[in-house]
């Protein structure tokens, strides 16, 4: 298959007044119920997305390729038309985005863990015995704000003895080790540049740390913070100039807001239902002509094991569809990032079902979107040519 | 479709206790029968193999690309995972492993035939009158063992005309020309080596076979060696450490047996028939945690278009199944290297069916295991993905 680079899209790709609207439902895919043998989109009743279904494309999509379980990141970047391998974001970067730190072009980010030492500075709790969030926000903002060698240090908490760390200067790198060990009864490792030009970075970070120890010096049993994962903004092109859309986000979860800030979209304030969700729709349409809308309850649901629950997140969108056909837009996608099936309880390989609607699809006379419907099976990354296309929003490739 | 990379693999594989068995029917994809319609498999009562597939998924495989008939090689370097057109295997070298010599790596190895000349040194038969096994033997035993400039040199026979020879030395470069100008009229050439570092091969490769015309002197109508296709033992990645795998291989033909030698495979002793081939799996059950099956009948059958015979081939393997799902394998793979249809005697660039059974299947519900049964159809070599990631030997990629 040939390959489609952001080249040729910036060369097809034309502003249109058409929209689109994709609906990820987090972890939608899903494995049949041990008695009746019917995944949570096949148990749903889903008569609205049926009846998209029927006009439009049903098939499966493989986030990133057989066989591979995809983090919540790269899931995501597939769907906004990014290869999920080429394009990465570091877990420092994540963890960040995941606590809605507004992460700028150049930051360096970590994850971080409070932890405690002894006397002898030998690690005896990678955890700190998981202090409360409270604890944990107190102490971080006891660290925050620093400014070492002209670069700013923002540390914020994160969950139990969770933070994150963000430096914000000139000429950061990244390539530097952890100094975390992942073990106990051994010291903190001092942090090392693994190229010459990250040599700046390790010896703010080694300052830091120094710092750490000495203002967390009465609050064990959080002595020491342990930073681990070191990673700097991705620097994604940005998906308004590869594909000429002025995109937004719906998300109610930080993570996914994130996600989309790292692509150049929009994020609109939005509350936390399905249903404040629409309405954020519905108030921005006019002013944007893409929407990724985000429904977090699937996922949930399925890491949860609950497979009730997940059919009933899913009926619930299914209500909510009308109220999303009335705007009447070119393009509707409704698919997930991932599966996440109930009986597993986690995230998992199978590809995910995906249905496509425009009034120029060829319609794949499927009549329950579901994940045995399909024949039509693509990389996840190539979901949005087909998004762009029905939306009329590519020109013909070659004369 | 991103390209998943040993570098990808070996980041998400992690040992597991649970156990893989790929069950390979060489030449498994077949052409309709002219009289019912019905291929090899879809013609084979195969009530075992069909209770699988009810189970698990089925699709076909592409062994390269749509259109690529494959060699054994490539074939099956493509179902333990390696992209058979960036991983090669040079014809020597598969000469070499086909007749069980057990090159090492640094080896250069090439194709020979026992040739006649005439008196003027212009070849006049390249098969040598097409002599016996046994003359080749003994032919063969003659030259074998010489060490020319520190290289030794391995002799073997293998069919009428046809023989191997193996170097073994420090600094072997393979870019060298052949001796066999594949033509008769003319004199044998000489071999030159294309790139500097390949000198000491082409002087050692000369002095050979300036040794062989001497020996052989009084030897008419084999009194001459041609060689061709000189190369070098591939250097290739073990499987074992990209999938953190323990793979063994059960095989009663030597080529196979090479093959999954020169991936890093332990390769088991075993018998010449099925059964006996299920007795190696079941001693060596406990030892290893990815078995590689070879069945050798179906290709055999498929050669000699002898359609009935493949399908009884296929029969014998149905029957086998339970004593091997009694085993409780956490993954099942059934396919096969190539297509070879009967109709056709020989290779060809058909797809191969599949199919893959674990409890975290979901099911394609297909009864009846064939070629015409299945939706999914895959690149061989990402078998080997779905069949790590259903043995849950695969963390997720990607925060």
């Amino acid at each position: 298959m040939s390959e489609i680079t952001f080249d040729i899209i910036k060369e097809i790709a034309q502003p249109t007044p058409s929209k689109i609207i994709l609906l990820v439902m987090d972890g939608l895919g899903g494995l049949p119920h041990p008695r009746t043998g019917k995944t949570e989109l096949e148990t749903a009743k889903t008569p609205n997305l049926d009846q998209l279904a029927a006009k439009g494309i049903c098939g499966l999509i493989d986030p990133i390729a057989p066989g591979i379980t995809p983090g919540s990141a790269p899931g995501h970047l597939a769907l906004f038309g990014y290869d999920p391998v080429k394009y990465t974001i570091g877990r420092g970067i994540l963890e960040a985005v995941g606590i809605d730190f507004d992460v700028e072009r150049g930051d360096v980010a970590a994850r971080g863990n409070f932890g405690t030492i002894d006397e002898a500075g030998l690690i005896t709790d990678r955890r700190a015995g998981r202090i409360t969030d409270e604890k944990c926000a107190e102490l971080s903002q006891l660290l925050d704000g620093q400014v070492i060698d002209g670069v700013k240090i923002f540390v914020r908490p994160v969950r139990e003895h969770r933070l994150v760390v963000v430096l914000r200067g000139e000429g950061l790198v990244p390539e530097v080790t952890d100094s975390d060990p992942q073990k106990t009864g051994v010291s903190p490792l001092s942090v090392k540049a693994l190229i010459p030009p990250a040599e700046k970075l390790a010896k703010v970070a080694n300052e830091f740390l120094a710092q750490a120890k000495v203002i967390l010096a009465k609050h064990h049993p959080a002595n020491m913070v342990l930073l681990r994962g070191f990673s700097q903004h991705p620097d994604l092109p940005a998906m308004g100039e590869i594909y000429k859309l002025k995109p937004a986000a719906i998300a109610s979860y930080p993570m996914y807001r994130g996600l989309a800030k790292l692509v150049g979209m929009a994020v609109l304030k939005t509350g936390k239902t399905v249903e404040e969700e629409i309405q954020t729709l519905k108030k921005n349409y006019a002013d944007y002509d893409f929407f990724f809308v985000h429904i977090k309850g699937t996922d949930t649901a399925g890491e949860d094991g609950n497979f009730d629950a997940k059919v009933k997140v899913i009926e619930q969108l299914d209500r909510a569809i009308p109220e999303i056909t009335s705007l009447q837009p070119d393009v509707i996608v409704v698919t997930g990032d991932h599966a996440t099936p109930a009986t597993f309880k986690g995230h998992s390989w199978h590809s995910v079902p995906f249905l496509l609607y425009s009034r120029w699809c060829r319609p794949s006379k499927i009549t329950k979107f579901g994940e045995s419907s399909g024949a039509t099976r693509l990389p996840a990354a190539q979901l949005m040519l087909l998004a762009m296309a029905n939306a009329l929003k590519f020109i013909k490739y070659g004369a």
